[in-house]
């Protein structure tokens, strides 16, 4: 009989177990986990705390008992463990029972992450969310709690930041970076941040905070905000401690490092979740991406090649969303940002379509932003913001994006239509259209290259409606409606035109029209709506 | 300059117009409408019977007049094209002003299809519903029905089922076969089946209608049905005349037969649309599919290879979906009954996973079922239904599906999860995960398989608890619960286990236990809930 030691019983180190079981009914598998509980929700944590979970028992989806039962697991809670001697294959598990040396055949490493805390005066006041434990003492604290700062403005902030305003708090963000939700883009977090604010919350960016008092946080600049509650959500470091005191290598990130079968370079220790580094699915470079479903899918992994399988692990996308005040954010694979810093040559595509036919009553807006590699044309990433329907865009893209579909592939994706799920040309088929358009030599401009191209002498025309014009433009454009231009012919002569109209449909049909009669055209990406969305962050 | 003639001013031919123009300012471009609306939301028809849309303009979404303003198109309603020279390259052109013979470079057949209308007596009493004239006339002969029959039980009559309803009709449907919508398995179309009864609609199957008269229905049974409004939605038939009288071919299901390139025989004359065969994506086989996308899409390519581009139409997913009385159906590629009729080696996953995560409010189940190549692990095919998230994973799936990738590959898919909008471990990823264990070599038994199954020795073991066994189980079953299976082991000694449960995962954890105590176990795919579905079809 062989004996497994997994270190962090909640995702990972779960899958790994109960993958572990079913493919070997005899092997003595220890399950050790720090915090009093396995196998729990994490990422309803805040939902509990915001009461849209009602119920603490809907968090904890097994127990050391049910596991014992259904799978003949050694679950130890409140267990520590410490001191791996690779030579001997030993590990140290401290418990409520005393310490204890444990042999083991194969030892996995899921032990999670650790929140990051900045070094603030009076850091200590701020709570954490990471564990079942940190949910039990917040919800504690909340009583009496009116108004909160939460440091911090990446997905579990703002969830929390939510939450807590479901709970009647009010609640300000502090994000120190001068943009929140740093997996999107500037002007995609721009309508996160509008929504926000709708609902009640208060963003502060380029908020650096030096002090947290009783009742309240101290800004750098001298601002001064009440907060009865302060929470820090600023993310995750790798609990790597364990194994880097082994002497298994640690990334410059943190991450435990592993090769393509999740082993360290001890072939008895495997690492996974949000302890271990990952391979971006662009490059093959390490990153860290600490998400749930990579950590099962490795968990799984690991289990069969302990238990004989030839398989590896794929590179990771990365795909991520949010829900907040019933806005939906999601991203997948590089931003413009992250593309721009590894001097990749690339094509944008952002549009606006709506979620499904605008004939159909409810339709919403979503906001779409392809970042394409100009070379291959290849999907490097995608982010989206709606209402609706933004969910299943970035599933879609993330899927073309694993099966090596081109961004121009897009436009033959065949995607179910009725009016009430969306459009007979869906957005993601739009997206595709605008691609396989740029790819063809159609020129764009982006929202941040607008000022130098009209430096250059690009001539701005808005090609919207006179009552769109009317009501707010970009400076300095000058209005000729689109169903105007094939009679205003002459006031294009000699001109470099640069069109747009208000998500960039328009303003693509008038550089069509102008390309053929010989004049030099450009079409705005993301027309007015991503300007002006660009504009607000600005402004901010 | 040169001229395009276009016949049918819906989504195929207008797709067509509008990109010829954008790539072409100076053609004359020519769209010939019989009808008296082009570009008309003819997905939206239903949805203004039934009130859900409200205003009538709304399904009307281009007119001749905006076309010429915008793109200037020469567009003509009311208008029979007819009598193609292919020699001289000219057609009859018959409109309100008389008849015209109209020359053309190159000539676009997107005529759409006509209602099959069958040999019925009294068959001319019965609605059809394709135009805006039709929507028109049934919503004026609405007034005063109480009670109306729709024959045929696809996804455009149960469309109408649902909106005649939401008018305070009482609806029955009338379904030839044994199942209505035919694109899916009888197992999973009876959720749809029960969903329409449970909201008040009548559904007949193997309704045999013979005669329509005023006031009532007959079917070949002798049953009588009150009806004072008939609409006949049993499928549509290509509208090929045109091209088959132009000595054109047409294939034996009546489309028209072109190349790659969208073309018939003649290179100055394409097809597409609901008039053009396709070509199926599993094999390479002809095959009609009606759908919008692929019209649209068509559309886009033929103004591109008019305009000299060299691009070609790929093979066709079939992927659809229909809403009703907010369930969802939604289909892609081949079902079971099609790859048994192909004569295909498949394997079956079916699977009944929540729409997001438990813990989080306002799950609902998704039943899902997968067809995939047993010989290389493609997927074939796959069905779901649910109330919410259907839609989402037949896209991921047929995305998948244009990607290349196969069932087991549909495990390693990152799919954007939070709580609200999945799960950690994707339906899709389950889906993968079960492929993967199938690929494998577990066993698995499908509900049409359960008897003969057991007639060959198989013993027929229930392992979900006493509770659910008592509530109902399947015929022959012994109980015996997953947790006791560990101390219960002598009750299984040199038999051979056909396990089951719920919906299928604890039965994968029994068979993997009893496999590792070298005892042959299979599971029931998908568990007591597929079996029911499959059980309550047989007893309607």
């Amino acid at each position: 009989m062989t004996t497994t030691v997994i270190v962090g019983g909640v995702a990972g180190g779960m899958s790994t177990a109960t993958r572990l079981r079913r493919r070997d009914e005899d092997m003595e598998i220890i399950v050790v986990e720090a915090s009093g509980y396995v196998s729990f929700a994490n990422c309803g944590l805040p939902y509990y705390v915001g009461g849209v979970i009602g119920e603490r028992d809907e968090l904890l989806l097994q127990t050391p008992e049910s596991l014992k039962e259904r799978f003949n697991l050694d679950v130890r809670v409140g267990t520590r463990a410490h001191d791996i001697d690779r030579a001997a294959k030993t590990i140290q598990l401290t418990g409520p029972e005393g310490t204890t040396t444990q042999a083991y055949d194969h030892l996995v490493l899921s032990p999670g992450a650790s929140p990051v805390l900045p070094p603030i005066d009076g850091i200590e006041r701020a709570y954490t969310l990471r564990t079942v434990e940190d949910v039990d003492v917040i919800t504690a604290a909340l009583d009496g709690v009116k108004k909160a700062v939460l440091i911090g403005g990446g997905f579990i902030g703002l969830e929390l930041a939510e939450n807590l305003t479901h709970r009647g708090v009010e609640v300000t963000v502090l994000e120190f970076s001068d943009q929140i939700m740093a997996p999107l883009d500037p002007e995609m977090a721009a309508y996160v941040h509008q929504h926000l604010e709708k609902n009640g919350v208060t963003v502060l960016t380029g908020a650096d905070t030096v002090e947290i008092a009783e009742g309240s946080v101290t800004l750098r600049d001298g601002r001064v905000i009440d907060a009865d509650m302060v929470v820090a959500a600023i993310g995750v470091r790798p609990a790597s401690e364990l194994a880097s005191e082994a002497g298994l290598e640690v990334g410059e990130r943190g991450g435990i490092v592993v090769d393509e079968f999740q082993r360290t370079a001890d072939p008895a220790i495997f690492a996974l979740g949000d302890a271990a580094e990952k391979r971006d699915a662009i490059t093959g470079d390490t990153t860290l991406v600490p998400l749930a479903q990579t950590a099962n899918r490795h968990g799984r992994l690991i289990a069969d090649i302990i238990t004989g399988r030839d398989v590896t692990s794929r590179l990771t996308l990365g795909t991520a969303i949010v829900g907040l005040f019933g806005l939906q954010a999601a991203t997948v694979g590089w931003n413009e940002k992250r593309a721009r810093a590894a001097g990749r040559d690339i094509r944008v595509v952002s549009l606006h379509p709506q979620d499904h036919a605008g004939y159909y009553p409810g339709a919403s807006q979503i906001h779409l932003k392809f970042i394409i590699d100009a070379a291959t044309d290849a999907i490097l990433g995608a982010q989206a913001v709606g209402e609706a329907g933004a969910d299943k865009r970035i599933d879609v893209i993330a899927t073309a994006m694993r099966g090596g579909l081109t961004a121009s592939d897009l436009a033959d994706l065949e995607l179910a239509y009725a009016p009430q799920f969306g459009s007979a040309k869906d957005p993601v088929n739009m997206a595709g259209f605008i691609a396989d358009n740029l790819a063809n030599g159609e020129k764009s401009f982006l929202h941040h290259e607008l000022e130098q191209a009209v430096a250059e002498g690009w001539k701005l025309v808005d090609v919207r409606t006179p009552g769109e014009f009317n009501r707010a433009t970009i400076p300095g454009a000058v209005n000729i409606p689109l169903d105007d231009i094939r009679d205003r012919f002459d006031e294009f002569e000699g001109e470099k035109v640069l069109a747009f109209c208000r998500v960039g449909q328009r303003g693509h049909t008038a550089v069509t029209l102008l390309e053929n009669k010989g004049i030099e055209a450009a079409n705005l990406n993301g027309g007015f709506l991503t300007w002006e969305a660009a504009s607000s962050v600005n402004a901010v």
